[in-house]
């Protein structure tokens, strides 16, 4: 057999434990957590059908489409960790870096190599390819607790203010989306799903 | 309010149903069926991974995770149709059909238009990016059942000669891919998995 067949096979299978690794936010219709899995994937979808809104009209979509596909995997070892859980962001990246180590491992080394470039470029935001996957990654959680009254905020009594901190580098990257996310939080303040 | 773009976001949360969708795969744990929106994910890393494995190297590969992204969308409203259910293909592609119009529909017309022809597009496989997209389509629920010991082949009494006939198109893009999994049918049915 093609043994480099063999090890990109080995990583798509231990990948598909993305599928257990569940979030704080909720599936729309608020029947349970979704998983890292699924959210991945409407992040891909989000990705395509928002481009024209990136301020950058001369980003490389399969870049950004590649960095999402993989940003999230280290949490098979790292778990998820909740946006506004302070704490649990302390020595996050190194657990992180150590579980990317690992799971790109798995594959021939080239691949293994940009994927692990990949995910760097996603953590350290300086393109607008990483700014823009990161704003997709950030608006997708705020549509599903809007579309949910605001369930996992409620749950975790997060406040208008850390939204809009925590969010506010999607305006690096898109004029018209953080005009959006303002909206949002406005509107979700007024409507009792985020305290002021 | 950006009105092209709340059309697109109201696309985006009706397409979150497709995180409830359940396929008659099982994540490799064997705790449960997997959904289409997880399935879908696995599918567009896999198409980015085993891309080389194409036997036409200039592949568009936005085209492929774009199609990928957008294939499975129709089971929203049409259910998903298991592999090996020959009744349950009768009027398949019409139900899927007044699907794609409904979901695309919510979209800004260019954006239905592309999406309607990327999904009419896979399902004629007549493309390599078309044909490339459904062999990974095909491929995943092979490694699915062949890592979870044939669950879903044994549940519904798959046989072999099925599974190679339904699968034989993968060989239509890669000569490779197609080698693997008639090595995965024979060791399964060795193993018990797959019934000869």
């Amino acid at each position: 057999m093609n043994q480099r067949l063999l090890r990109q096979l080995e990583f798509l299978v231990e990948i598909d434990k993305l599928k257990s690794v569940y979030r704080q936010s909720y599936i729309t219709d608020r029947s349970r957590h979704e998983n890292d899995a699924e959210h991945t994937w409407h992040l891909m979808i989000m990705a395509i059908v928002l481009l024209e809104h990136a301020d950058n009209r001369h980003l490389d979509i399969v870049k950004v489409l590649k960095m999402l596909a993989v940003h999230d995997l280290v949490e098979i070892d790292a778990g998820d960790t909740f946006a506004y859980d302070e704490r649990g962001h302390e020595g996050k990246y190194e657990r992180e870096k150590a579980a990317a180590s690992r799971i790109f491992g798995l594959l021939p080394n080239d691949q293994r190599d940009e994927f692990l470039a990949l995910w760097e470029e996603f953590e350290a935001r300086e393109t607008s390819e990483a700014q823009y996957a990161a704003a997709i990654d950030r608006l997708q959680p705020l549509i599903q607790n809007y579309r949910t009254e605001g369930k996992s905020w409620r749950e975790h009594g997060v406040t208008s203010d850390k939204v809009l901190a925590r969010n506010r580098h999607i305006g690096d990257i898109s004029r018209e989306l953080w005009e959006y996310v303002q909206t949002l939080v406005a509107d979700s303040v007024s409507r009792g799903y985020l305290k002021p």
